[in-house]
């Protein structure tokens, strides 16, 4: 059983605190790094022994966060996640932490695991909630803390684009670029910049894109040998994931990826009334209501495209009341 | 010659106004027809009969802004241009306004053509400006002219992506959300819903996609066959245009569409220190530092390509003082 916490008992929590590890998220994304790293920088200017741990490599774009911070050799006293929805998501590293004091979270489907958890599902990002804890905490908010809290911010909301984005996580924005947070950059970077293989890669998804069920559904597929083809990272390809939603009348956008290690890893986009994660659940995964993922265990690009047509047609059919 | 005056004048000149028309510049954009609408509905709650004149068709996207609204027949007493950078973006119908009495702008190269001006370069959009000038004329903001506000600012920052992003465009945008913009909805239909047809599009201009100039200009190509084969508009083309700029490390993106009249229209877009409207003029054509065109008079794809690497040479070689 956790215990659900308020931001003032979070911060209450955090003052107490001595010898502190974060953990991000596996496959890190600009949320779960931007939260750990600004909050491990906080917490440093609080004159706190912080270390962080990601359970996989930190996307280039990414490691500027790292930028000068050095890890002393301790053994952690409190560990704190962020951005992290469920235990498992550390991957492998799950079985190194048996115990997690705090979860500071925004997920709505979070599962509960750590003995605390600040989880508040109406802040797009884990990093508008963090940005709170700054103010509670008093602690100042550099001009790389706000780069990395922009971060966070930025990419869960597609650029404030995404039905989470309210007027408080404008409020946040607009604050961070008060403290220097070099948004325009930032942005370009996350939200322009694509590198060639990226375009060859998208190109290859566009040929393999259909559009099922009477326009509401759309998918694409990314398999082993077109990554090969054009030398694109699977990083690369979170960006494919987002279009097949985009064609005019889809309600539900699927991307499924073939895994390295076998099997299909699928993609879910939503829009409302479509919930994704309903989709993801029915085939054993999870996330927000307008994006979400399952593991379809199969290695067969046919089979997995017709285990999870079928979940998606059952998604569809709930919504109009007819199959 | 033109009197620059501050928020409070204008908001004393409109509000001692009568019988308004609003001016909207031709190949209207989402800022000069949310600030022209949202204007009209302000002025309207003052009991002020209020007209809006658009040289040109109001795309489909944009036509709700217009839904409800009836129009008397009065002489206008009063013009007042939104978002008009120069009295010839009027288009054909700039002889019909030999007096304009107002102008409200942001563009920081604005060519003075009004008796009054209030122009604010830092302002992200002109719908900034109107926000302001509501508060000022202390006019209630409904949804329908928060849709219209808030139109204006994200079609103008690309959902606050730009650099010319403020804090306090963010702030004004927060605002906006709580007066009811729906700004999911609106950002989707704006940034998001394309047509399975645009997408056929993408994958061909995608495969034409070629990186050259030691990666520093990237161009593609859009040919009468290829709208033919899959259906697409030279509307949805223009989403195209940013595609090459995009690619890692390209200063220079361009797009070669081939005109029904025969002929390539060039798009140009640029990264700083490249400058696309210096390359257009060197083609006869113009635009902004960041986006501009010009016309190729050939009908072989090869030579205008040819010719505009080119003009795109001599750009690039300008930057770095050598051949």
């Amino acid at each position: 059983m956790t215990q659900s916490i308020t931001l003032a008992e979070t911060a209450a929590f955090l003052q107490a605190a001595e010898d502190i590890l974060i953990l991000t998220h596996a496959n890190p994304d600009g949320d779960t790094l931007g939260s750990g790293f600004a909050l491990l920088r906080g917490l440093r200017s609080m004159a706190k022994r912080v270390r962080l741990f990601c359970p996989d490599e930190i996307p280039p774009k990414f490691s500027f966060m790292a930028d000068g911070i050095k890890y002393a050799n301790y053994k952690p006293k409190t560990i704190v996640a962020v951005d992290l929805a469920d235990a498992r998501l550390l991957g492998d590293a799950q079985g190194d932490f048996p115990v997690i004091h705090l979860c500071i979270d925004h997920h709505a489907a979070s599962r509960p695991y750590a003995e605390k958890t600040y989880n508040v599902p109406e802040a797009a990002a884990t990093a508008e909630l963090i940005f709170a804890l700054f103010k509670e905490l008093n602690a100042p908010i550099t001009p790389t803390i706000a780069d990395c809290l922009y971060t966070g911010i930025s990419t869960d909301t597609g650029c404030f684009r995404y039905s989470n984005t309210t007027a408080q996580t404008l409020r946040v924005a607009a604050k961070l670029l008060e403290y220097g947070a070099r948004a325009a950059e930032l942005n370009r970077r996350y939200f322009e910049t694509k590198r060639k293989a990226y375009f060859s890669l998208e190109r290859m998804a566009l040929e393999q894109l259909r559009v099922l069920e009477r326009g509401r559904y759309a998918v694409t597929a990314l398999t082993r040998a077109m990554y090969d083809e054009c030398g694109a990272s699977e990083d690369e390809a979170e960006r494919i994931a987002a279009i097949p939603r985009q064609v005019e009348g889809v309600l539900v956008g699927a991307t499924l990826k073939e895994l390295k290690s076998g099997g299909f890893k699928a993609s879910l986009r939503s829009y409302a009334p479509a919930d994704a994660s309903a989709i993801a659940k029915r085939l054993g995964g999870g996330g927000h209501s307008r994006a979400a993922g399952c593991n379809i265990e199969t290695t067969s690009l046919e089979e997995a495209e017709a285990i999870l047509l079928e979940a998606v047609r059952e998604e569809l059919a709930g919504l109009d009341g007819r199959q």
